[in-house]
């Protein structure tokens, strides 16, 4: 044995290892980014003790928003909060290592062009690895020839929204680009609210004096989402394209994907942590403005519908698409139907909440948990097995987690710029105390410890199946 | 008794009368175009000998395109080949006393405008009587304002195409026409298939060179059929709006339709003759093309589907869209699925190959047989109590139908000026003798009798469910 | 004319007649108790005015408990309270003009011997007229040979039940019963819920001292209907047998017999008027065990279910489960879940009710009112083209109808032994004020004017197709 | 670092490890039976070079009938031919390391004794670990209260059969034999075809004369499956039960329940390799008497069904049912669907053929192959964290595995007793090469060389969510 075997940057002691089939105890040793050894004795540098602690893989949140020039646009209006580094400091306050960004070109941009732009922003800021997706909102003016050329260079998913843009005079240019998407080993994220009804919902609840808050979720009916979801199914049997819906949070859209596995597409499924606690009448509190995202919050048997799905493997993942909005801005006298800000933060939370919710309440099983956080994504976003998992050779990605310390959600203990959180109060149990990535402490115990920058823009292979 | 009690203009004696829900032996006397009564004894003016044979309500059909100005253009173009003289003849000879005739505006006209236009041919031309079916095939230059004043008028239908023309680009102005549609008490008629889906096959077979007719079908897939359904369905419940699918072609569709009533739309369901007897091997046969409708023939096991459909009540109506073609213009030789010539004559054998294929072989009752072919159509089209049943104080739309009589299908027998059938050759049992509309002999034993003019274009009432 | 026509025994003038399909103002003239003649003019030995009337086919209620020898048993244990007489009595005073009785076979008693009990009790006290359906309890003791016998006789139905007897330990024998019944055209009736689900959720709320009658819906969950229902439709596409499920009672049930319906079985569906008026939380008031039937009263969505399948036909028939009890005898103190008397009197409602709270309130047609309480019942049974509608030859079964009589429901009111209603005190819009038998006026503004033994038994053919 | 550490038994070196959820290079270091290190550096009394080769968790059968004393009887009738040793052996030459075996009492026998019977026999014969299952085939005779006393000692599972046995007559006893079970951490394994219908069915082919072998999948009819498929997830609903559905074998029974999950019922699903790989086409072969199972074998949809379903995870497990004969004793000239001897011999074949049909052909992922043969048993039948996926700590089942090794079926290669296999002569890519049980290599390159009884009887925990 050499003299340096068993010797290694970093040591986990003491935990509980935890992944998607497996639970053990084993000390892991870290060297060089990666998990080099599970069990056994290891020796480090630096040694963590876990002891009581579960060592999580980090979680991966495919769907986040931190592009400060993004919509809601320009000119002076609020935007989203937080960039590249804020919202990478939340990921890692939250236990995530791997975000998924959205990224629009702009105006007159290629998918390209708007790739190139946040990668550059990416590798500046970023404390956490970032995965980019590609949204493609103007055919016109974004080459689809690009799409192949992007997954070639490691950006392995399209995004694409049916609720706005260039979707709703010429979806058939969307049937093209998922078909080259799927050539080329990608995987397909769709945005699935019918366009016109939700137009038509809101046209008709302001002609008729009802466009308070309260009523916000009849302006994005449950059906524009359900036949919408059930189009994009459509597109994916058609083009044969693996398809990822994000946010699902109905009951009958949940139906439209089953049926559709069941005809045999190749369907993945993300619902948002908003979706698992929160019903609509939510939106009739003075506030409500501040829970509004898209799709709305749904009722009480479509959360039970999505907490059946995540137990019983239906739904995939949990990401937050995170959009986080100072309270000022978010809240806002007057605002109605067709003026109010969607989005909402998540990263603090998505860990902890799905965890203290799901795992605590004995709603999932703890590998559903991690599968859902951590090693679906890791697979279907062409991560795996790099990441996504505890294995040996794959990054050293961990969540350090104190399965019984409880504490309320409180936004001023978070890293994200936004200033308030949806949940603000609720009672916690289970939080991450130290997060490491790529072998790297980046948050511990309530402090970023990760540098600005050391994060990386991920080069992803194609999409795998589960 | 006064003395002209049990005199009538007509009698029709010793057959057995038979409704959707009747069926008992009884001479009918027939004064002012109506029934006046039913059973005890008549005598009339002229005397119908209905021994051995069955007195049924006249048919109801729909969907027919008698209008030569219609698609698909100008310029030396061929055409479809009837118009309302010889389109309402077939319908006569056929044993069919109402027609409904799709109404495209020319470009720039509006709905008014088109349906004046058609109103005058109607008027000058036909036979039997005509509803009119207004097309919304550009909402940007046929104001929706006079959706309800066509309503107001009687024409209390609205038809739109999901498959091409304004939809694509601007589904919510058709959300907003079926809300004024459905608050004038309209039916909105509504062909599903989705455009951007059968733009996408199509481009594909021909890019891959499988552009034949023999692969119509996958140029127009089931997909695109039930995608197109799942959000009409949707539509319905936006709205709120009666909503007539037309000519629906596979199990998948129907299975849709049967989901939104489930959940309480109120929904109608039209079938098309082609799809209960053929299925799409046919597209491989030489001449192929002269099956070629939108949609195209389906799979056996849609054929099953639709005809339990028709058992169960499932399917309201069974309609042709009857576009008539020269077998020389709709079978060009180096035809492809982009070229190809949609529609196909049906409204002589209509009946008798649904009596024939339904009643004689068992799959349906005679009950279900007039229900589907007459009086569930004048429910829905507002045209009930005045037609669709034998009544006293109905109109005397009926066909004198001898149920045993067999002989082929011979396209030369027919009055439309198409000139081959679909099923010609094939033996079917059960046609009308003699058609009466409104009291006055149409059609007797292979000859059409009714004058040019004598039909009228019928003001209508709300629809009604059944 | 030969100096007799135009006179009739009975005339009914100036009324509305309305069947399933058709709506018209005439005349009826009746004569040998048959409708002779519709429309025209008539004068008859008796001339019934009925304007501002609606002129309906009879209420066919296919479903009562009429045999006082039935359960719940002997030795002075109380028992339902009506017998032919007052049950006939009860139906010509609801609008009624047929009834068919559950005959169960005496201990012993072989379904021919117990058809035979029945038909005598019924030709001598019966008022209207009777189908008879035999039960088959006990195959050991009641042979199989019987069911094509008593077809051929006339008794073209069989009855069975899941929930109790013999099906618990011999459901073989009930498949083959169920096969000989399709050979011999008869329809099979089934109660469906599973004896075992119910044995064992009833034990488990009497173990856990749950068993008030608050909890009754709990001791027959829904459940077990819908997992019954699925059983009763494989054993109808296994024997190819027409079924008819009765007292279809909750939506999970009639979603079973929609996918048996898209999988070719032929299936019909009873609802009862209580699952339509009336939901579980009934239960929980003191005497709550006055709405006792078998299955329970359900929930606010199987209702909007129920309705909804009137609407589109999926519910073919509404038949009362006829099966009264005087209130001191129903409403016992220290009644539990195993004690309850299930059974409650309607057939002096149904119709009303039905009217009232369906046509009147704009969730059903007219035309559906008359085919669930007449028109599919008279094919489903057999009796068709002699009952169910009204047509030249038909039985002059009518019912005068006086649409806007608007009185509460009052027990004092009714002809039925039972001495309370349900319904009491419910404003009803729509009731029968003369009900005719044949041409016989059998009840006439409150006062039945029938004689006892008028009824008759009915012979039937063979069941059909709607 | 002690002297003894990185010093192992047993070391696997150079392979690729393989999960459910990883899939890594790592040498693996084995200590007392147990994985105590993964990656790093290892040293072992033994090293097994498994460079090229991946290392599985060793398969889980949880599904198997090895006790000779079982049915099909006595007194010199043929049975099964594998007992614990040979089955075993047959176990540890197919990459398995733990088998589930039924354990029927002999008239008269409790459940208890019945387990204490095959538990002495296994500890005698086994050459890998094994389960007991306890069927209760006869509430009468065998108390419900060895339930929880059975879980107590760590025979965490109950089977039963509703389509032979008690269940005919007395369900209700299973039903509360269920409530126990789930209330003793249970999980309840179900045959699910109903005993009435195959009765039937197969009563009715032998009066028509069609008995042969060709007509057995017409004696057990797909809607028996279904229809007690659905029936056993009312169980599961009722009694809140765990349940897992053995050898599901049909689309429509997929569907029951996928409906059970979706109203919350907790459901697993194990499908057999016949169904995967054959069609009913197969009874028509001259012996075709070979295949026979129950259920039988199914159509070509219903093996795209179940592709499908492991593809999703919807299908849990994977598991053979081996019941094997001699090929003389099980192809009888002069059978017929009432003397058909059910059973087939897979523990050779079950791992071979599902990695080379679904993981080389593409149909699943290599992951989803390990969940359904070794991580969801080790989850849903109480041995995880002990068994079914490699991780520190967990027993030392392991399978090395030649995915590129392609060979064909021979049943002579094979150490079950019996003498054919339903798949002889196809090719098949990818064997175990050597099978490790508890550190133990119990198989090498052709040869068992475990011994008869190191293999023990394992104590199990409470099943456990996915």
């Amino acid at each position: 044995m050499g003299a340096d075997q068993g010797r290694f940057d970093l040591t986990i002691r003491g935990g509980t290892v935890v992944t998607a089939d497996a639970r053990f105890e084993a000390d892991l040793g870290i060297r060089g980014g990666r998990v080099v050894q599970i069990g056994g004795q290891v020796r480090g540098e630096r040694e963590i003790d876990a002891s009581g602690k579960l060592v999580l893989p980090g979680g991966i949140d495919a769907h986040v928003h931190l592009t400060l020039s993004d919509p809601p646009g320009d000119s002076g209006e609020p935007r989203w909060c937080d960039d590249f580094h804020s919202g990478t400091r939340a990921a890692a306050g939250g236990g995530i290592t791997t975000v998924g960004n959205m990224t629009f070109p702009h105006p007159g941009q290629t998918l390209r062009a708007a790739i190139e732009r946040d990668a550059a922003e990416a590798e500046r800021d970023a404390v956490v690895d970032v995965m980019l997706h590609p949204v493609l909102t103007d055919p016109a003016t974004q080459p689809l020839g690009d799409i192949p050329a992007l997954a070639a260079e490691g950006h392995t998913t399209l995004k694409y929204f049916m609720s706005f843009g260039g979707f709703r005079t010429d979806p058939e240019a969307y049937l093209e680009a998922t078909r080259l998407a799927a050539g080329a080993g990608m995987l397909t994220m769709v945005h699935c609210e019918d366009a016109a009804m939700i137009a038509h919902a809101t046209d008709r609840l302001m002609a008729e004096g009802h466009g308070a808050i309260a009523n916000y979720p009849r302006s994005r009916p449950i059906a524009a989402e359900v036949s919408a979801t059930a189009r994009a199914v459509a597109f994916a049997e058609l083009t044969g394209a693996p398809t990822y819906v994000v946010h699902l949070s109905s009951a009958g859209a949940l139906d439209e994907v089953r049926r559709g596995r069941r005809r045999g597409a190749h369907l993945a499924v993300e619902t948002r942590p908003l979706y698992l606690y929160l019903t609509e009448e939510r939106f009739a509190e003075p506030d409500g403005a501040k829970y509004v995202g898209q799709p709305p919050l749904r009722r009480a048997d479509d959360v039970v519908a999505l907490w059946r799905g995540l137990a019983n493997g239906e739904v995939d993942t949990v990401c937050t698409d995170h959009a986080p909005w100072r309270y000022a801005d978010k809240v806002v006298s007057g605002m109605d139907v067709t003026t109010i800000r969607p989005g909402v933060a998540d990263l603090d939370t998505l860990l902890p909440m799905l965890y203290s919710e799901g795992v605590a309440k004995g709603r999932i099983s703890l590998h559903r948990f991690v599968a859902a956080t951590a090693t679906n994504a890791a697979k279907l976003f062409g991560l795996y097995p790099r990441k996504g998992t505890i294995a040996v050779g794959a990054d050293a990605d961990l969540a350090i987690w104190d399965p019984a310390l409880t504490k309320p959600v409180r936004a001023t203990d978070f890293q994200t710029n936004a200033d308030y959180s949806p949940y603000e109060g609720w009672e916690v149990t289970g939080w991450p105390v130290i997060t490491i990535s790529r072998g790297d402490v980046v948050y511990d115990n309530g402090r970023v410890t990760g540098s600005r920058g050391r994060g990386t823009v991920l080069r992803r292979g194609p999409t795998a199946s589960l």
